[in-house]
């Protein structure tokens, strides 16, 4: 995400469902929908990089490409397209917006927990593409900053545990005061060259080796 | 909220701005917007236990009803709107959903971080409004965890450091070893029938007014 302000000229990728043939007419549909969507986009400047189906080159594409925003559009079940766009974003997470006219209720629900920013039923008129698009980006970054906080804290509380417990087992082990103990740490870790939570979790690792 | 599941028994408010005379036709379209809003919602089997303006007395009204969702409707700038619901759901959150003609992206930004759950843009049609009304439960619920997950974390974070920080002060007025010093907290914890963390902080406010 480089651009901070939901400019028009955000780079979007569509990804759509995988079609084969088209005994029930399905694909027509699709395509028409398809249509809708990419009138709505480019009426409101967005820049459609690609538009790519949900398959198992989806994520190196998607590391190629390196969208600003992903949009799924899957008229029924989206798990499939959702499924493929997950595994696309995990280590660079973007915004996606699924169009959908799957109201079922564990849809909705399997999207969510998949970290789907913006669920949009039977929204797929060329004017409501930018306001839906505006919002989302909105979603994604408060999203983030609520999940980075998280990462944060807990990675902090970690941190905490594996220094107490490294200085408790020096203090057992050499017969030394905690202000002793924690001085050694400091100075291992400065000796190595490494962060403080990083050399406790060697001597813990070391002494899970030894039992 | 009590249910678990999107039950279309859902308690709703719907909170409107305050309109005073109707010089320019706004009352008017105003009430137009809530007609198509109160189809969707009765065609989709929703409880619409108050229809309020959102005012001073909406937070003492929001305790009273204790509804499942709060919905705001406002063609345009609704941060008036939004600033009183905020104020009613702050001891008790509960989902929001805002339908509005509002674009501006810095009012998109501003709802998002006073906490609303669903914003959307001319989206007030009858067939829309359960599938907004799901999604927005689903993402509500999901907000929530995390939310929950977070303070939990940021909670236990801040008592390790208080009880680290009592446990040191004890440790060099009364020359304890790190040990004893805990035992020392704890058996004091439980005389006192005290969270450990509780009786850290007394420690600590005790030593603040003895400088």
């Amino acid at each position: 995400m480089k651009s901070e302000s939901a400019s028009p000229r955000l780079r979007i990728v569509v990804v759509n469902p995988t079609t084969a043939t088209d005994e029930d007419g399905s694909a027509a549909a699709q395509a028409r929908r398809g249509a809708a969507l990419r009138i709505g986009l480019l009426e409101s400047g967005y820049d459609i990089v690609a538009s790519l189906p949900a398959d198992i080159f989806l994520p190196e594409r998607i590391a190629q490409l390196q969208p600003d925003l992903i949009i799924a559009d899957s008229e029924s079940d989206a798990r499939d397209v959702l499924e493929h766009i997950v595994l696309a974003t995990r280590a660079a997470p973007r915004p996606i917006v699924l169009f959908t006219d799957d109201q079922d209720e564990s849809s909705v629900e399997a999207a969510m927990a998949a970290g789907v920013t913006a669920y949009i039923v039977a929204g797929l008129q060329p004017e409501r593409v930018k306001p839906v698009l505006d919002v989302a980006l909105a979603r994604f970054r408060r999203e983030r900053k609520l999940l980075d906080e998280l990462s944060e804290t807990r990675q902090k509380l970690a941190e905490r545990k594996v220094v107490e417990r490294a200085k408790g087992l020096l203090m057992a082990r050499h017969a030394l005061s905690e202000e002793q103990a924690y001085q050694k740490l400091r100075s291992m870790a400065m000796n190595k060259n490494l962060k403080l939570a990083e050399i406790a979790q060697r001597i813990l690792d070391v002494e899970d080796l030894l039992g």
